[in-house]
């Protein structure tokens, strides 16, 4: 099966210039979004961890998915003032603007081992909040995983500088 | 398993006077999350469906769960702006504002059909959206599954007047 079957590219989107990867195809096909899970559960094998962090908002279906398959607990990684109660918060650029990210503070015990999931990787701005937001919160990242890389924005690189060893599913 | 001991209430939240309940602490503990997505399963077999449609952002993580769990097709009702090419709209007010859902136009087949799934039922409103885009888009709605439904909004005889049969893990 060749997932990117299932990933079209939308020009322009969400501006000119950005080659959108819309994954609605594979979501909506059971058998090749299972597919696509059993593959990044074999890529999180490669790690040590407690929790998935997913990344608001299309990162929780892989880290959901992933929670289930791999029996770990889930935390999120949320846009402004969407969690109660006291938050770490990370602002960061990414392909397209500005943004932030933010952890409710109380919700990862002391020393937890996170693993922090995305749909894409493009600049690695996103990842690295979400994994500042592990460490301000006192735990330690064990890696990141995502479906999708975008190769020529060199996101991956950005990551491995950050101490961040980031594996993806499918490379573009 | 008592679910409630992890979804505790943080009032005054996002606004003054909304009782907020907080998933995440179901989410960060397996077991609980497991148990919970169990009991979903088992009320979703009350119906017959090829689709879930996920609400963003929380409703993404339990149509994912659902939808690996009973083997069918995840689609996304996202916020304005946020899915490519052509979409469906439908502004709904909630319990706390206004905003508006989209479906993509070309992501469920003709006569679909489609269960709706939500972390929360307070007013209704946001499902009532939800089940509108199923229809825009040529589906039928299957019915509506909650994790928790906050009886005293009165959403589920809304639900009901809008001809939505809905069903809830947990009622306060």
């Amino acid at each position: 099966m060749n997932l990117l079957d299932y990933l079209p590219t939308v020009p322009d989107f969400p501006k000119p210039g950005i080659m959108f990867k819309d994954i609605s195809p594979l979501l909506a096909d059971h058998k090749a979004f299972a597919y696509a899970i059993e593959q990044l559960y074999d890529l999180s094998r490669g790690y040590k961890f407690d929790y998935l962090l997913g990344i608001e908002a299309r990162g929780f279906i892989f880290a959901t998915a992933l929670a289930q398959a791999t029996k770990k607990g889930l935390v999120l990684a949320r846009k402004p003032n969407k969690l109660p109660k006291q938050v770490f918060s990370k602002a960061y650029g990414l392909e397209y603007g500005q943004d932030a990210l933010q952890l409710q503070q109380d919700i990862l015990p002391r020393d937890a081992k996170v693993l922090v999931i995305d749909d894409v990787l493009a600049t690695g701005g996103t990842l690295i909040a979400a994994a500042n937001l592990v460490e301000q919160a006192g735990g330690h990242v064990a890696g990141a995983v995502v479906l999708l890389e975008i190769s020529d924005l060199l996101g991956s690189a950005k990551l491995t500088s950050a101490n961040i060893q980031s594996k993806s599913l499918i490379k573009i």
